[in-house]
Parts: C-alpha cells; sequence; structure tokens
C-alpha cells in the first residue's frame, strides 16, 4: 500500500498559499470570487496531473474522477477551498489537499473497482452571503439557484449574480445535483478548529456528531445625539444596547460546556465620535450539538434583546438568517474510520464537531464520516490558523484505508 | 427700537440652505470646502446689502464692519456656517443669522457709538479635521499657519492645502489675528443642541460655562477565532472586552448630572458572522463643565479599560486625541444678559453649555457671552436639526439690547 507523502500535502498548500493572499493579513478567498475560481483550477489541474478527468460544475463545485473497474457507487472525499475575510490556509483547504493526496495514493496503486470521486466544493464559509454549504446544499438539493437569488453579500449583490460573474451559470443548478443511487460514502478531513486534539495530544480525530447553528441579525435602534449636549438620561444609545446584548450572549453561553454564542459582526451609525451612536447592526451565532439548548438559548437571546431595547427606549429588530441542526454522522462511517485508524496503529479519539461541514449537508444523500487533524492552538478563521502536514498524511491514510474496506466489500 | 423680524432671520437661513445640501440628507459644508466658501460670500453679500463694510480674512474668517461714531473697541457678534457630515442648517448658521439681523437693526436705527463688528468663523466643526474651532484659534493666535499642516481630513489632505484650494492665503494666518485691544466683547447667538430649554419650556438661555472635552481613541486586541469550534473559557473576544468598556463608560457618567461620556465610533476586525472578534477600534468623549471631574472621570475609564483587558486576556492601549477644559463665561456678560433678558421680559435660564464653541476660545480675548435658543427635541449635527425663527429674533433683541447698554457705558 502506498503511503501519504507529508510533502506533497505541504506543497498543494504552498501552491495555494499565493492564491488569495490579502494585504491587511491572511487570505480572503470569498466564495464566488476570482481568488475561489482560481483554487480550484489549482485543485484540477494538480489532480488532473495525477490522471483524473475534471469537470466544475455550473454552481462551481469542482471534481476530480478515478475510474473503477466496475460499474458501482462512488468513494468521494474533500472539502472546500473558500475562506473567511482575512482567514487562514488550513480550513476546507486541508481537506482538499488530503482528497489531492488520496487521488495521488489510489490513482499510483492502480485504482479500485469502485470509481473514486475528489471535490473541492464552492462557498463553503457563510461570512460573504450569511448562508453556509452554498456549494454542498446545491448538490444536495436543499438549495436552489433562487436561493442563490436571495442572498446578498455586504454590497448587496446577490450570490446569484456573483456567481455569473466568474463565469457559472447558477441557473442550470438543478442540473448539477448529486444523485444518491451513484454515492457509497463521504468522508470529509478537516482541520478540528478547536483545541481539544491539541489538549489531549492526539494525532487524529473520528467525528460522531456536528453541531448546529442559528444565525440572527439584529438592528438596534436609538437616536443619534449631540455627544456634548445630551444628557446621559435623555440619551437612547443604540451601541449600549448592543453591548447589553453582547455581554448577555456571552454570559449565557458560558453556562454549558458544548454551547457557544458569537456576537461577530456588529456596525455602528453615524460612527462619529461626537455623535451618540443612533444605530447598531449585528449578527448572533449560536452553536450546539444539543438541538434543543441551541434553540432555547437563541429564543432567550431574542427576549434579552426586546427586554434591552425596552429598558433603553431602543427599538430592536431580528431576522433569522439560518437554522442548521446538529447532525449525527453515520455510526457505520464512524465506526469504519475508527476501524482504520486503529488498524494503522495511529492515536486518535472520537469527537463531536463545533464548526459546521459540507458532510453535515452530503450526510442527508450518502454515508458520511468525518476525521479531524489537529490546528496550532486551535486557532481557525484567522491569519494565525496553522496545521503541520504529517497528520494530514495520516488522514489521508484512514480515509485511504477505509476506501479500500469499502471496495473490498466489508462495510456499507 | 427697532425690534428683530423672524422673517428675515428664516429668509437668510433659507437662502442659506441652498448650500451645500448632500445628497444623502441634510447638509455637508466642511471647514475650508467650496460650500463653506459660498455660505461665506452669502453672509458677506447680505450684509453689505445692510450697509457694512466686508472682508475675508487671509484663513478665511469673514467679517461685517458697521462703523461707530467714535473711535473705541467693538461689539462682536457671530457664530460659524461650515457643519458636520450630514449635518442641519442651524448648528453655527443661526449664530451667523442672528449677526446679519443685529447688523441690520442696528444699521437701520443709525448705529452705535461703538463700531459692531458680525463676523462668521472658519472651520468650526471637528468633523473634517479632527480638530474645532479652527477659525476662532487662528484669530486668538493659539492655532497658526504650522497647525494647519498638522491637521489632516479623511483623505490625508492637510487642513492647510485644502485652504490654500479654496483661495485662502494660510501663510498669512499671523497677520489675521486679532487683538485684544479692538474689542469691547463678543456675543454668540447658537442653538442649544440639547432638550434643557424645550423640556423646561424656555425661550432663551444665558449661557454660564462650556463643558470642556476630553477625547480618547482606545483598541481591545484579543483574539480572532472560528465562532464554532472555540468554547466560551478559550475565547479573547475583543468585542466583549469592548461592550464592558462602553458600558463602564455609561454607568460612571450617569454618576454626575453634568457628565457626559460617548462611545461614538466603533469598529470590528474582521468583522464576520462566524469569527471571534479580534480586535475592536473605538472612541471615548468625556465632557463635563467641571474640569476635575473630567479629567477625573477619563483616568478612571482608562484604568476601567487595562482592569477588563486584564480579565479577559486582551491588550488594551489607548491614545489622547484632545483635551479641552471647560470654560467659564465672563460674568459680566451673563449678568448683562440675563439683565437685557428680562428687562425684554423673556422668559430665560441660565445654563451650562454641553457642546463647545468658537466662544470657548474668544473668551481669552475679549468679555465672552453667548445666548442659546431652543432646537427641535434637542436634535443637532443630524438633518433633522431644526429651529424656530421667533426665540432666534428674541436673541438678536437680546443681544441688541445688551450691545446699547454696553454702548450706553454700563458695563464692561
Amino acid at each position: 500500500m502506498t503511503r501519504a507523502d507529508p510533502q506533497r500535502v505541504a506543497g498543494f498548500l504552498g501552491e495555494l498559499a499565493k492564491i488569495g493572499t490579502d494585504p491587511a493579513g491572511g487570505f480572503t478567498r470569498l466564495a464566488f470570487s476570482e481568488s475561489e475560481r482560481e483554487a480550484h483550477a489549482l485543485f484540477r489541474s494538480t489532480v488532473e496531473g495525477y490522471g483524473l478527468r475534471t469537470c466544475t460544475d455550473a454552481v462551481g463545485n469542482s471534481f476530480g474522477f478515478l475510474d473503477g473497474t466496475e460499474d458501482l457507487p462512488a468513494l468521494v472525499t474533500g472539502s472546500h477551498l473558500d475562506t473567511v475575510y482575512q482567514g487562514g490556509n488550513y480550513d476546507g483547504a486541508v481537506g482538499v489537499a488530503a482528497a489531492v493526496e488520496i487521488a495521488r495514493a489510489l490513482a499510483e496503486s492502480g485504482g479500485l473497482r469502485r470509481p473514486v470521486w475528489v471535490v473541492a466544493f464552492a462557498g463553503e464559509e457563510g461570512a460573504r452571503f450569511g448562508a453556509p454549504c452554498i456549494g454542498s446544499r446545491l448538490l444536495t438539493g436543499s438549495f436552489s439557484s433562487e436561493t442563490l437569488k436571495t442572498l446578498t453579500d455586504r454590497d448587496g449583490r446577490t450570490a446569484y449574480d456573483c456567481a455569473v460573474e466568474v463565469g457559472l451559470q447558477p441557473d442550470q443548478a438543478a442540473a448539477a445535483r448529486w444523485s444518491a443511487d451513484d454515492l457509497a460514502c463521504f468522508i470529509e478531513v478537516h482541520i478540528e478548529q478547536g483545541r481539544v486534539l491539541e489538549a489531549r495530544q492526539r494525532e487524529l480525530g473520528v467525528v460522531h456528531s456536528i453541531g448546529g447553528s442559528t444565525r440572527i441579525a439584529l438592528v438596534f435602534s436609538g437616536r443619534a445625539d449631540h455627544s456634548g449636549a445630551t444628557p446621559m438620561w435623555l440619551r437612547r444609545d443604540a451601541l449600549a444596547a448592543a453591548a447589553d446584548f453582547v455581554l448577555a450572549a456571552e454570559s449565557r453561553a458560558k453556562k454549558h460546556a458544548t454551547t457557544v454564542a458569537t456576537v461577530g459582526r456588529l456596525e455602528v451609525s453615524p460612527n462619529s465620535l461626537t455623535t451618540v451612536p443612533g444605530e447598531v447592526s449585528c449578527t448572533l451565532d449560536v452553536r450546539d450539538i444539543d438541538s434543543d439548548r441551541q434553540r432555547d438559548l437563541t429564543e432567550e437571546l431574542l427576549d434579552d434583546a426586546v427586554r434591552i431595547g425596552h429598558s433603553r427606549a431602543v427599538d430592536v429588530s431580528a431576522r433569522r438568517l439560518s437554522d442548521q441542526s446538529p447532525v449525527v454522522l453515520h455510526g457505520t462511517m464512524h465506526s469504519l474510520l475508527s476501524s482504520s485508524a486503529t488498524a494503522l496503529d495511529l492515536d486518535f479519539i472520537s469527537m463531536p464537531s463545533g464548526a459546521s461541514h459540507d458532510a453535515a449537508h452530503i450526510v442527508n444523500m450518502t454515508p458520511t464520516g468525518m476525521v479531524f487533524v489537529p490546528c496550532r492552538e486551535g486557532i481557525s478563521h484567522s491569519p494565525e490558523e496553522h496545521a503541520e502536514s504529517e497528520p494530514i498524511a495520516k488522514a489521508v491514510d484512514v480515509v485511504v484505508h477505509a476506501f479500500r474496506q469499502i471496495d473490498a466489500g466489508h462495510f456499507v
């Protein structure tokens, strides 16, 4: 069996690091941007080098196809290449680098009975359009071309128009959908984006469940007033109300170990040194692997916002941007990946994922598993994000082992 | 005695409202802009119509001169014609409209023993160049042409270059300085920019002191992290730290009736829905008519910021942008204006000014007083700013009465 090569993994990530570098730090390869497309072109040309056929579908997901010797459902692996604003070069990219190396390993050893597909999904990050996993949700049919027309970026441009602008055909989204009959399983390799593996000194994590996320946009509307001539008791300060809300979110989330709540975006108007803030727009992101707690906490915070607004004569409006339930991954895949890691004598743990992933959508279509690799200090969505190539190569070995087990008829 | 005419006051403000209208709402007549110069031209041509000689000095302050029958120090009144970004048509303009009407009233009644000067100061608002009262500070000598070279607007252009561009000669600033010997007193009429007159249903306010302002820029530096995979206990959330600070400023300021503290600007980086905020920049504006309380509160809040940062493992840096002391206006002028308002049977109160004004600088040169007129709901620095002409006309009557008292030798 050909073992994965950390140098080649590092090589692909090094090439990728030339794309979408942000002058302000880190990488900005947004969904449906030119730099995301450039990254996809790198992915395709790399796997073409290993003899795979490739294509990019109408909505921007890119594929490499390694033919099998029999006409059977495919073994699929991959992740995404887009980033948040000023993100790192590992979130998503590690899973695509792993898929590239899986393709090389299997191609060079003569392929399998089953076809193998490697994939780079489009637009996984919600950073640009609010909704995450656009590419994978179009593949599973939970998103359509009409959905793309309702999603807008900070400049008010729709995901549909942005996709057209980079040469895609989002009106053909329906034709790009996957059929469950063509798929045997999906495995996604990803950085942990947390510090559990590092804290427990493990090489890999095999994921059993993915946290859900409820996202809310809020607007606090008070009154812009002169900062010198408006006594404190006459103020309707939108920023003070938002500050109450930020701290309420933090305080409530701290009560449960698996719950997180984040106010990540916040904008002040008119944003002038000498003016009491008249309006504040912000977002709330609540995540948990417990579905009820995720929804209950969100409702409690919306009640907090109303209460805060009432006490300050500040109007509050809230709009649900997205609401994704936690996901339990397939027990069979979890078991298979654990067995493969054990067979390869790797030091792994079974764990939940706090972040969501394309796998949380593909799970609706085919048996799905995930493998986590550590990232330094758990830092992600940051220019400081870093992952070593050795554990990625070990994750590749696990996936290749698991694919061979399925190919030999032992699972699925 | 000729009484002031509200229709004429409204007429001047109506002409002014044709200048510098902002397509986004309100008026944008910035310091040393073409529209500020156009407003000064309107001022000059209007008082020339009443027989006054006029000029604009090297740094953009404009004057109308009504000769006296004797060679005595002048009675001076006026305010400014520039605005903040998207401001209203009354802040500053009301004092110039009053000065125009004072000139008319005195000219038509044959003038006084003393010369009367009406003035439109250049660049009172700090909105463009950060520093307020540029024109009046050049007149008193606390600013020089060198100062203008250190002040820059958002495009990085200096006040000096902007002044040259609209045809002024800022290198001649020294020659434009006033001499205290030429001045008998200065009275500025201004909108209150607060809600005290409205709440107490008074026609006018006679100002006894002007609040000082200490302005600080702060940066909270935590760590940008993934919003899903970073447990609450591992976070270094810069926005949560800033929220603590916003509420500390509010809480401390609320303890004193005359103290205000405002976080008016706040910017989050990377400002992404799915990222724990890594850095927050914000401003603090502390004002009080009590100099010690202004400085003590600022120090307390800087201590708070350090304490908050320490408790959250968030770094904090702070930079003093400006620090202006409160000003007590001349008791003689305060007494004179109160007497004139009483003689005219007007319903006034004695009050502090929360906002700063050109008067706060002219006070260093000559006995200075201020008269406030109400503005609707206290709104200022906003397109919603509004003042009625009747109280402005009453303020004109008060100033004319006070000038006549001085001219008759009763005061100063």
